[in-house]
């Protein structure tokens, strides 16, 4: 009889270990994929000449140039970088994290990797779907845009800016990676540096680029979960083996 | 003085060995990785209606419908679906890879994982490249496909067939991977059959989509280097881990 009791005893412990070990996998699995919410931002007063009025402003000598892969080498003054405002809001790049987070309500997620939930795809172009997230002792602006660059046309655009200075960008990549419906996309490449125009990389469409067919099939009941990972970049090593 | 003699032949050993088995690992990789270049298929006689002309045959009964995800359970004629070419040619199943081959010059390649080297990209749409690929037993289709959706916007689209039913094509897995100037691109999804139209799965954007600036900064010299890998599909586990 003791013998029963003693093997019953054993079989309850090993069940408990396993619910622990369980419980402590799934604990581990919910921090390593902090999800956050994002929310649309959605403005009539979408200015997307706001690059052109900035090119214009330097030539005159007031603010620094918006060209690509532009390397500044001093701090400067630099506009406001949030898409689809026209903030009129200037400063030195070590302020801009705080001026985003107190002036345009944009939320900053700590973690090496994220998964970024936009909201409501359904909505109107021009929409924008921002957030910050900081990592690797940097804070990088992701950028996801619902834009008709084909009237009648819309696409989404996702792309992440360093607020940082273009040397500073060259030692990260960035990837963004959809997964749903038996589809996986990619996009792996070196983050932007926020003195560079989100507004020119996006019509250039060096970025992630989606249709709305392709959006719809990555989407779950109007939202769209795109998975955010950041490393310190090295040589491209798997370019020499293609 | 025999001391120096034989450290100095040891020194050739080693030297000799390292050489050996650096030539080795060459050959293991260039085997790895077979390159086919592929060149255009340019034709004045494109005919993208024909998926409607498919289609409207079929309501008369001669011909089986041209429908996505449509589950063919008998072999019936099929007919060519050779892209950008009005073929009138019809036929089973098992005979489309020899009249692919044979009547539209289209190379077919071994290997698990090739490396398709698109030619002239900067040729005008409608450009398609065309290859067969021979893995797990099967033969797939792949279309790279330089179009213009939107007027003078021409964007190249790029998918994976099986040549075989819907069914059996759900257990496949395709990859293509695109890698270049610090930059990468990879798109997962399950082949479709060659039952169903190529037109409307381009048409439809459910495949890879580059426009023309991101094809630029991927391509070399005008070529544009598609990696392509195929497996065998379980259930996309880590579709549950996003």
């Amino acid at each position: 009889m003791l013998f029963f009791t003693q093997c019953f005893g054993a079989v309850l412990d090993l069940i408990h270990l396993r619910f622990q070990h369980y419980k402590a996998k799934r604990v581990f699995s919910a921090a390593g994929q902090l999800v956050c919410v994002v929310n649309p931002t959605y403005s009539l007063k979408y200015a997307p000449t706001r690059c052109a009025a900035v090119q214009a402003s330097t030539e005159q000598g007031t603010l620094p140039p918006c060209h690509h892969h532009e390397v500044v080498h001093d701090p400067q003054l630099v506009p406001c970088t949030c898409p689809l405002f026209s903030c009129p809001w200037e400063g030195h790049l070590e302020v801009v994290v705080s001026h985003l987070r107190q002036t345009h309500r944009i939320n900053i997620l700590q973690g090496a990797e994220i998964v970024f939930l936009a909201t409501d795809m359904h909505l109107p172009a021009p929409t924008d779907w921002i957030i910050m997230h900081s990592c690797l002792g940097h804070q990088f602006l992701l950028v996801l845009r619902k834009q008709e660059k084909y009237e009648g046309h819309p696409q989404f655009f996702a792309t992440m800016m360093l607020i940082g200075t273009p040397t500073q960008a060259n030692n990260f990549t960035y990837r963004l990676e959809l997964n749903r419906n038996q589809r996986r996309l990619k996009w792996e490449a070196t983050p932007r540096s926020i003195l560079e125009c989100v507004d020119s990389v996006i019509s250039d469409g060096d970025c992630l680029v989606l249709n709305t067919s392709l959006a719809q099939l990555f989407s779950d009941n109007g939202s769209l979960a795109i998975g955010i990972a950041i490393t310190t970049s090295k040589v491209h090593s798997s370019e020499a083996e293609m």
